[in-house]
């Protein structure tokens, strides 16, 4: 299992600054939507040459224009870029026809889709982000073992979750053994995020999903 | 009748240099989304600066993290925001609270959205984008008057349509009388701006969705 890295909220400066503090104990690191948006492509650029070595995920939630969209992340250095499950189907086959172009991966966000539509989406070859909104979570009051979808994990593709994961919460992700766990504030809004992010590290190691 | 005037796959200075040549042509103008995911906020702050007197529309297609990202709009200068019909309820009821505080508007953005989903949104107090995306344009050989959503132009609803429409396609516009009409590269792209954006400009005048 890896654990992904996300960074919301927050300035590139910062970004890098607490990434670098958890560094040895994640996996992949996420450029958080609000990063894209706020401060454009640039915040992947940035920080993918500060973690050369890091896969990064471009969270720029593509729902439409999405060769330029995802040419762009591409360039700007990232591995994985996301885009919504929920867009028409001729956006989601571009966005994969590009990445295959350029030898990267997606990952489809599953936020508020429809059972037909996800299951329609098992056809890809992409990541799989099972994900519970900011808003959900904080709105809501949902919490993050609310998530159904169950079933996804026992197929056999790569599954990522995400959506307020905490320490606490931790364990129903850890019997359902995904490929990607994403952690957002968990670790970086942690007093002490490297023994945060450690300790989420030792949680996830022994899976079968380490490839 | 409104011309909202798109502004897409632009530096900031081409999208400042365009609007101007066609500024006493439109009414409202758009940051697209590609240059607020390309260059960030300040697209929206040093466009707005630009056109002071023109309402502002970021094109941010909000489907989560529904607060930050309006108020990082409104800050910016922004009159309208954009949020996706196809985003979780409590998604659209953030932004739709944070643009009433902010005594700004949102418009809901119909992309993809189930006809259930849409009869819902009637219910808010937004302007409503009816549109043909990029992607179903570019690569489905879609044309702007296939939209079907006919009925939404007979409702008390401010409405926009957006989509690859055209000085040969806006008759069927036309005849529909909505809020606002989005035209992107037909004036961008033309290669006498003025003069395109002049005949839209005769061709909108004298609907009655003048207010």
């Amino acid at each position: 299992m890896k654990i992904q890295l996300a960074l919301d909220r927050l300035t590139i400066e910062e970004a890098i600054k607490i990434a670098e503090e958890v560094r040895d104990h994640v996996d992949w690191i996420e450029v958080g939507t609000s990063l894209i948006k706020e401060f454009g492509i640039r915040s992947v650029s940035q920080i993918k040459s500060a973690f050369p070595e890091k896969p990064i995920v471009a969270d720029i939630k593509t729902i439409d224009n999405a060769k330029y969209e995802m040419e762009m992340c591409f360039q700007a250095g990232a591995d994985v870029a996301t885009v919504m499950g929920v867009s028409p189907l001729v956006t989601i086959e571009l966005a994969l026809e590009t990445a295959t172009k350029w030898n990267k991966k997606i990952m489809i966000d599953l936020l508020n889709i429809s059972n037909e539509t996800q299951d329609c989406l098992l056809n890809y070859d992409a990541i799989l982000c099972n994900h519970l909104s900011k808003d959900m979570q904080e709105h809501n009051n949902s919490q993050a073992d609310d998530q159904n979808n169950q079933y996804l994990y026992q197929l056999d593709r790569k599954i990522a979750v995400a959506g307020g994961i905490t320490l606490e919460s931790f364990e129903g992700i850890r019997q359902l053994d995904p490929h990607v766990v994403i952690i957002g504030s968990a670790i970086t809004k942690a007093e002490d995020r490297a023994a945060a992010a450690q300790a989420f590290q030792r949680l996830t190691s022994g899976g079968e999903n380490n490839d």
